[in-house]
C-alpha cells in the first residue's frame, strides 16, 4: 500500500520507479508503449529528443556499476537532459556527511531527478519517501531487492518478439533465483502482464526460503523446468557474492544447469533465450546458445535505453503535471 | 595591490575571482545583484541560459571534493558551457609533469576558465598570475587561505533574509577558525559590505595567532558571543585536519561551543542560522537547530549554484570585453 | 593489406583511424587540410560546430591518460557529440566480462564511435576488425604499435611552420625510438609526406632490433643526428616503462642525447623544436629549448584538437555516406 502511494501520483501516473510490485497492469503497458515510441529515435542518425532538456539527472551510485550507469547516462543525454555522475562510496561518506543530509543538498541544487543504486534492499523506497516534491527516484537496483528497469526492458524484449499476449508464453527463468533483484522483478512483471506459465528453475541452495510465494513453479531440474518453454532468462551466477558452500563447482553448475543446445532440444523450436549480462560463458550457457540465432541478448541492451528513457520522461513529466 | 591587480581588470570588472581581499565593495554589490538575476533561473522548469555556450571549463582540483566540484559543475551546465573535471592527484602528477606545464598544456587546448581547488593556501593566485591573458581563474578553495564563493553566497543568503542594510547586523561566526578558509574569506566579506558588528567566537585553541588584524571581535563565550545576534554562521569543525591536543573531545566542544536552541535563547529572537555543510550533527550544532525554522543552511546551497553562475559569467564576459 | 582495407571504405574514405600504415598520401593531405578548417573554429569565441549532434563517442581507455582523454573529450564536445568515459581497468573486466561481450554491448546501445587506448600492440585492430559496420574506432595509442592522431598533429604542426614542401626538409626524431609508440607513426606519416631526410637518433640500447626498415636513417651521436636540421622532434623518456639495464642514468642521457641551446647550433638557424609532452626538463632537453622562441610544443597541443576533429568527423561521414 505505501509502495503504490510511493510510486503512483495522484492521478494514477508514475511519479517514480522503484519497484514492479506495486504498480498495475496498465502502466506496465504504458511503460512500454512509450519506449516502443523511443525505441526508433535511438537508431536514428541523431538519436537526441529535446524531451528532458534543462533538467538535471543524478546518477547516484553507492555501489559501483559502470554498465548500468552507462545505460541511464547514455538514455539521460538522448532526452537532452545533464547528467552529473556521484559516485557516494568516494565522497560524501567519507566526510561522515548522512545520507539524507546529501539528498536535501542536491535538492537544495534543484536536481530533477535521482537514478540510484545501493547495495542495500529498500534503499531507492527510504531516498524516495524522503525527497522533495520536485523530485523523481528511478531504482537502478537496490540489494537483493528490486531492479525493475531490468525487468521492464526484458517484458519489452518478450513482447517485441513474442507479440503482445503474454497470456499464452511460458517463460522460464533460470539461475541463482536467491541473490538475484533481476529475478524478483521479472516475475512480478510477468505476473502482472498475465504470463500463462512462469517457472524458476534453480538448485535448492540458491532458491530463496519463500520461493513458493514469489508466484512461479519450482523445479530443481533443468530440462524439465524449460520443456516446451517459449522463454528462457538466464540469471548471472554472481560469483563475487556467493558464499562457497552453496555451490559443489562452476564446471558442476554448469554440468546441471548450464545451457546447451542439446539441453535446449526440450524446449520449444523457435524458444527464445535472454540473459541480463555481463554473461559467465561456460557457467550460465554455452557460447553457442549465446550467440546463436534465437538469442536475444544484445537486443536486451538496445531496448534497455529505450526502456529507461520511458521510464524517466514518465516520472518526469508527471511531477511537472502534478502541480497543476 | 598584486592582488587587486590580478583579480580586477583595467575597466574595474571581474577578471579572476580569488579572495574576498583585493576587492571591492562596489564589486561585491554586483556580484550579489548578479545572482539575484541567476536564482530565479535555477527554479524554472528549463533551467538552463545559452549565456557560455561554446565554452570549457575546467574544474582543475587537486584536493577531491564532490560537493564542491558538484556545484561549480551545475553552475556551469546552467550556462551551457561545457565542463572537463581533472583530477590532479590521479593523473599529471603521476607522470612527473609541473603544474605549470599542466596549465600551459590546457591553455593550449582553448579552455576558457579554471575552476581551481588545492590544498595549499595561495595556489589559486599562483595559477591565475601564470595563466593566458585569455583564461580566467576562480578559486574553489585553497589550503586555509580562502574560499571566496562560499563567502559570497553566504552575503547573498544574508541579503536575501536580512535585507541590503549590512550596518545594522550583528554577525556572529563560530567555530574552528583557525583551520577556516571560509571564515578568512567572510569576515572580509561581511566587513567590506559595512556590517555593524562582525564577530568570531571560538576556544583559544582554535583560533589564528593574528586574530585581532581579521576585523572582527573576538569572543571566547558562546553565550556572549552569540547575544543579540542577528545572523549566527557555524565552521565545520575540519575533524580531519585537527590536531588531537587541540580539542579535549567533541563532546567536550559540544557543551561549550555547539549551538542548542536553549543558547540561542540569548540572540535575537529572529536569528538566521547558517553553515557551509555538511553538518556534524551533535558538534556543531544540534539537529533542531540545523532542521529548525531559523535555518537557511539548505537555502544557502541553492543560492551557491546562483552565485557561482554571477562569478564565472562575470569573469567569462569582463576577459572577452576587455580587449575591444 | 588487411590493414587498408579496415582502415579506408570501398569509396577510398577513412572508415577506421588505427595507425599510418596502409594509410595513402592524398588522405593524409586530406586530413590535414579538413583539420585547417577547424583550426579556426577552436581560437572563436563559440567553439562548436554541429557536426557530430546525436552522436554518441565513447573514450574506451584501458590504460589510463587524463592528458589524451582530455584531448578526444574536448575535440568531440567542439563537435557537439555526447561522450562517455569507460576506463575498462575499473569496471567490466572486474566482472569477467570480455573485451569483445564489453564490445558487443556498448555497439547494442548505438554508440557511433570508440576511441580506444590499450597497453597492448594490435588492440585498436582487433577491436575495429571486429565492431558493428555503423561503428568507427579511432586509435588513442596502442602498446608500442603506433599512436596516428599524434603522428597527423606533427604533421599538421610541421606544415604550418614549414610550409607544405616536405621534400626539402630534414626532419630528426630523437630519443627511446624502441619504446615508442609515437615514433612508428611520425616516421610512417613523414615518409608519406615524402619528406626529404628522415633520422633517428638514440642510443643503441634504445633502437629497435630492426630500425634500419623503419625508413629512417640512423645516427647514435647527437650532434651528428641533428645537423643542418629544419625540425627536431624530441621523445618522451618513457621511464616508467624503461629497464634500468637500458640507460646508466638520466645524467648521462641528458650529456649525451638531452637537447641544449649549445648543441642546438648545428642545426639549422631556424630549427622547429618539438615534443608530445609531457616534457621531463632536464632529461629530453633543457628548460631554454622547451620554452623558446623555436618551440613549438604548445602549438603541437592546440593543433591536437583540430586534427581530431577532423579525423573523427572524416570517420563518422565516411561511415554515413557509406550505404548510399
Amino acid at each position: 500500500m505505501k509502495n503504490l502511494n510511493l510510486q503512483i501520483g495522484e492521478d494514477g501516473g508514475l511519479r517514480h520507479f522503484l519497484s514492479i510490485s506495486g504498480l498495475n497492469t496498465a502502466l506496465l503497458i504504458r511503460i512500454l508503449d512509450t519506449a516502443e515510441s523511443f525505441a526508433g529515435v535511438t537508431e536514428q542518425t541523431v538519436k537526441k529528443v529535446p524531451l528532458l532538456r534543462g533538467k538535471t539527472i543524478v546518477n547516484l551510485f553507492f555501489e559501483a556499476s559502470t554498465r548500468t550507469r552507462t545505460t541511464f547516462e547514455l538514455a539521460a543525454k538522448r532526452l537532452s537532459a545533464d547528467v552529473l555522475n556521484i559516485n557516494i562510496t568516494q565522497s560524501a561518506a567519507v566526510k561522515g556527511e548522512s545520507l539524507l543530509d546529501t539528498l536535501r543538498n542536491l535538492e537544495a541544487m534543484h536536481v530533477d531527478m535521482f537514478v540510484v543504486r545501493h547495495a542495500d534492499s529498500g534503499a531507492a523506497h527510504f531516498i524516495a519517501s524522503n525527497v522533495a516534491p520536485h523530485t523523481s527516484v528511478i531504482n537502478a537496483g537496490d540489494g537483493r531487492h528490486s531492479h525493475p528497469t531490468q525487468a521492464m526492458l526484458d517484458m519489452f524484449t518478450i513482447r517485441r518478439v513474442k507479440g503482445p499476449d503474454f497470456g499464452r508464453l511460458r517463460v522460464a527463468i533460470v539461475g541463482d533465483i536467491m541473490h538475484s533483484r533481476v529475478a524478483r522483478s521479472q516475475i512480478h512483471a510477468l505476473n502482472l502482464l498475465n504470463t500463462g506459465d512462469v517457472r524458476i528453475v534453480a538448485p535448492k541452495t540458491l532458491l530463496p526460503a519463500n520461493c513458493e510465494v514469489l508466484g512461479a513453479h519450482v523445479f530443481h531440474d533443468l530440462r524439465e523446468g524449460i520443456r516446451d518453454a517459449d522463454v528462457i532468462i538466464m540469471l548471472r551466477l554472481q560469483r563475487e557474492r556467493m558464499l562457497g558452500a552453496l555451490l559443489p563447482s562452476e564446471h558442476e553448475y554448469y554440468e546441471l544447469f548450464g545451457v546447451t543446445e542439446e539441453k535446449l532440444t526440450v524446449a520449444k523450436p523457435d524458444v527464445t533465450i535472454m540473459h541480463p549480462g555481463p554473461i559467465n560463458r561456460g557457467v550460465e550457457m554455452d557460447s553457442e546458445v549465446a550467440d546463436g540465432s534465437r538469442s536475444v541478448i544484445l537486443e536486451q541492451v538496445t531496448h534497455g535505453i529505450a526502456v529507461r528513457m520511458a521510464v524517466m520522461s514518465m516520472a518526469m513529466y508527471h511531477r511537472e503535471e502534478a502541480p497543476e
